[in-house]
């Protein structure tokens, strides 16, 4: 157990140092949040002071306790103690530059701005959801490597609009679920939001909610220091999730505005500021902490510091260490490479017939038996997107040790967790559901991106090609959507060769998150010529050259490319000769050199073909183009008919093709 | 009230014949759901039968009680009642059309395809979300208009699924704090998800939560059906809204399947059929009725047509009629265009520097004072969003005579209740929150998009033009993922002049949602020549001619549109003659006759500007073109600062116009 003998002198001071670097920052910003921090001062002061396991000097160590600032709009909150702390990246410069171009301290925490901001936040219920995803990868870590080496703690600061979003349901019924009872959440319960008092828009006793999702439940005055603290020790005995409702008063210490939402999201003023000094006992000037918060704050370092050292020697004296530290090593993509390389060769030899749905359970098989630390799970629907390979067991409260999390029809929660799990370290995390069903958790898949955290989401029943389930659960959009988003790869494979490459590529990417879409339908192999080469990593490439000079050029994706091959026929029988480029992922091809990205595409006139909306397709087409593709949303039927009705087929490819040249 | 004298008798085989139907369908089609329409069989027809007031010769009448069939993967639960209730669309060749092309009852009940279909469900959790806007709209009319013209019931089932879904929570706080005392939702406890038992994913106490939220929490076993109508006599007397968890067997009556996922997704099989035809004593054929069910059908059909001709006589004898069957009408768009007209000139002579979310607040004036119905809300951001006009009241338990919904920070929910309120009928609804979250509400915006109902999203802080608060809060991907998504118009007006035209075409749509994209920054008035015409309305035109003929066009959207002005200012300064094109709706652009759009468009060279990724410009712009945008995710810094970072600045655009020529 990571506990820690403290001095709990220094309290009210390390919270009025909070206090203060929040009103100075959001004054000289003009711009920002004073009333979360001011309101949570003592409950983070108290966190830290007495329970906090973390070490500044090592901010990555793998043991530490995780503190996710879920209502991300108080930053400063996490600024003002990261820099008290002592890490090296938060300086006083950063906390004057707070809000400023450059700058580590960005309105929002952002991942990867600055150490000990375990996870990006500000869209609301994000950092409660992706921090039952970290609590949940500490017990996954704690049944493989044992207690010595795992046993740490994840708290959340979450305020009103944390729990309003929906997303915290989902969170709450996984994490009580699961049974994650170093999970502790601190309600900022100010009762207040934007638009006023919260009784303006919500009646839902949150602590009797809770409850019903299997979580200890406690309240306290979030200003009272020992009902902090035994509430936090509490929380940390008892074996359920623990949400302790903190009634605290939104923008404490400035008299004239506490208790109202204009100390919410705008500065406090100078004249405020000055009555909040006065009121609160402050003497020292803007931007300067006296020796006594910055001792106290400190010794919470130093606290830290001789923690990790312990478990430093723990480690060093493991049996596991060497297993420890390769599960937290980035995946062996060489290791990979070569098992999916082998793979491929069987299947261009065999050549079968698949939905990609299917070769992505295939190619998982060789992923997750080469990989040692994939975790797979499905928001429900297991059966069809064939995420659970052979020998994975479920992950629950009695078997932290299994490796296939059943989530639920919770996409977006799912979504989150993944994101926790990764940014654990520790394990890879995949999960699965239906495209059209991206939209149900895209906050998520966004912050994925943003964080650059490189989980896999893989969806199948990825267009009309699903049929008769109907336009509620045909994507026509999703696949524009999802490429309009930054650092996203979307994947679109169109055989189990080309399947096999994606996983190989998003099963190891470093910084980038993948989204796979998947067909349900059965589609032929295209690739029957074996290459070790992972062809799909050049993002398009030529399929099938024309027979000469080429007359026009076919792109396709996905389930397409075997109509735009046919339609390659249908042209050549009439003496044409028309190239086909598979082109599974726009991401990757826009990031090739010019020449090469210039020898695929051709001076011929183009024809791009997708069962999908033709946004997204210009870079690929260009104005002497066609595109076969749908115009709006999908219809109910058998699959035949609804690529006849929609006219996507080889027949209408030829025709377009004929028609440019 | 619209209390009935029922007849009791026939239930068990009224219910029958449902499960009769449904596997039939289920079994031609060789896809779909048996399970819950034969596990909810009992409930629905215990529903119909002594509660529910619809008659299918008036499908629309306005105070029939709505059936929102949630859980809508069971959707030949809706089918094979509304063809046993006579409606005139849904013969038994629609039954045996199912999931084929062209026929109305496709895999899931999409509104507008039949009568009797409220609303478009599958997507989980959106029907019971959809529904509390319905129950809300309810209680909004009733208010205005009295019980003797407005009193009826929303009813609900709703599976395991939707009480996942996290938007679940979001509709259940809302209508536990708004007092929706007639919704009643039969939630199908059957315990069965597709991956296997619930006790794989879920220890939520789901009474327990809906108590938390102030609902009535009832427990039947639901194929008894005297408890089924105790609890729904219950539910109909309690203020309270309610769950009745239905404890149900899925599948019911197919011996060797039922109780499992097994019987959830697809046909029963020919032998199994024969089995449970067997277990149910069942004799018909395929596709035939006994006329024992079919008369007892046919009689709630028939007493629901005697309520609804009590009600008309009420609603002529009314001194309200008028006023009542007005709301119900289409927004008078001529006399907005009047009203919007003569604000414009005020706007043009004036040319005020404005935020286009002051603009809308402005327009808004002039909206909801022309419009009588219509209803406006935020998700928390009423002061940021400025969605809340003078004189506007808030809708609560107390008030249901208020206009204006504080949704709370629920986006989701938001978006689902404007839908339910849209249908109802009776008003036009808006709500607003940041672009960005237009992620949290996308499977929403989605379903008014595929229905076609024209509520309006009043998106603001649409760009890094929202300055510190960073990437997590600015939208660049979504004016793409939101263009991207078809029957949906996204309105990003550069001025007030072109905000209030917006707000013209908004408010009036027939058929087709609305986004506002709203800066928050100020913009000038660009439009400072008056012109009654709607300029927005041809979704793009010349705003700038060139001086002499055309060297370059800039096309601009929103607050880009003063920089393509500048731009033109500087080459002009060089002596090069640049268009200015404003392109506030590309979607209303698409649908303009192609000699307008040659006209506008030009053959110069083009340079697209807009602060966001290019995704989705390539119609506009064309292969002799340059963007000036966003590349990836934003930053947190003051406004300036951002667009000098990110190169979107009249300089840029001028020097890409000038690299063009």
């Amino acid at each position: 157990m990571n506990q820690m003998r403290v001095s709990t002198a220094h309290e009210a001071i390390m919270a009025n140092a909070i206090r203060a670097l929040t009103m100075d920052a959001v004054q000289a910003a003009n711009s920002g949040h004073p009333g979360m921090p001011m309101g949570m001062a003592d409950v983070a002061a108290v966190l830290f002071n007495r329970f906090m396991a973390i070490d500044p000097s090592a901010p990555r160590w793998a043991d530490r306790d995780r503190f996710v600032l879920s209502a991300g709009h108080g930053s400063m909150l996490i600024y003002a103690i990261n820099h008290m702390l002592g890490y090296a990246d938060m300086g006083m410069d950063q906390i004057r530059a707070f809000r400023q171009m450059g700058s580590r301290t960005a309105g929002h925490p952002e991942y990867g701005h600055a150490d000990g901001i375990e996870v990006t936040t500000g869209p609301l219920g994000q950092g409660i959801a992706t921090a039952v995803g970290m609590a949940l990868a500490e017990r996954m870590q704690n049944a493989r490597f044992g207690g010595d080496l795992v046993d740490h703690f994840t708290y959340v600061i979450a305020g009103d609009g944390c729990l309003m979003e929906g997303i915290s349901q989902e969170a709450a019924d996984l994490a009580g679920h699961w049974g994650l009872g170093r999970l502790i959440v601190l309600w900022d319960d100010n009762k207040i939001t934007i638009d006023g008092s919260t009784t303006l828009s919500t009646s839902t006793d949150q602590k009797a909610r809770f409850a019903a999702s299997g979580w200890q439940v406690l309240s306290i005055d979030g200003h009272n220091t020992v009902e902090i603290a035994d509430a936090i020790e509490a929380a940390r005995e008892d074996p359920r999730p623990s949400l302790i409702a903190c009634r605290t008063i939104i923008g404490f210490g400035a008299p004239n505005k506490q208790g109202t939402s204009a100390t919410h999201g705008a500065p406090l003023g100078e004249a405020e500021i000055a009555a909040a000094r006065k009121a609160l006992g402050w003497t020292s000037p803007p931007f300067e902490i006296p020796e006594e918060a910055a001792t106290a704050w400190r010794a919470v370092a130093k606290r830290g510091h001789a923690v990790r050292l312990a478990w430093e020697e723990r480690l060093a004296a493991s049996p596991r260490a060497g297993a420890f530290t390769g599960a937290l090593a980035a995946p062996d993509a060489a290791r990979l490479g070569d098992a999916i390389s082998e793979y491929k060769a069987r299947l261009s030899a065999e050549a079968p017939r698949l939905a990609t749905r299917k070769a992505s359970e295939m190619a998982l098989e060789v992923v997750n038996a080469t990989l040692p630390n994939m975790i797979g799970g499905s928001a429900d629907l297991t059966g069809s997107n064939l995420t659970r390979t052979k020998g994975m067991t479920p992950v629950s409260r009695d078997s932290y040790g299994g490796d296939y999390i059943h989530y639920g029809i919770r996409e977006h929660g799912m979504a989150a967790a993944m994101n926790g799990v990764a940014l654990h370290g520790g394990f890879v995390a995949y999960g699965g559901t239906f495209l059209v069903f991206t939209d149900y958790c895209r906050p998520a898949i966004r912050l994925s991106a943003l964080m650059g955290v490189p989980v896999t989401y893989v969806m199948t029943h990825d267009s009309i090609g699903l049929g008769e389930d109907g336009p509620t659960h045909q994507p026509v959009e999703h696949l524009a959507s999802l490429r309009a988003m930054p650092n996203l790869n979307l994947f679109r494979p169109c055989d189990a060769v080309e399947t096999a490459e994606a996983w190989a590529l998003a099963a190891t990417s470093a910084g980038t998150p993948s989204v796979l879409a998947l067909s349900r339908q059965g589609l032929p192999t295209l690739r029957t010529t074996h290459s070790s080469e992972n062809r799909v990593a050049r993002g398009a490439y030529l399929l099938r050259e024309a027979d000469g000079t080429r007359d026009v050029t076919l792109i396709a994706t996905g389930s397409e490319v075997e109509i735009a091959m046919k339609a390659a026929d249908l042209l050549a029988a009439g003496g044409i000769r028309a190239a086909v480029v598979s082109a599974p992922c726009f991401e990757l091809f826009a990031a090739q050199d010019a020449g090469y990205r210039a020898a695929v595409l051709g001076t011929a006139p183009r024809v791009g073909v997708e069962a999908a909306v033709e946004q997204g397709w210009d870079k690929l087409l260009g104005d002497n183009s066609a595109f076969v593709g749908m115009q709006g949303f999908g219809a109910s039927a058998p699959i035949a008919a609804l690529y006849q009705h929609f006219g996507i087929t080889a027949e209408a490819v030829a025709a377009a093709a004929r028609n440019l040249i």
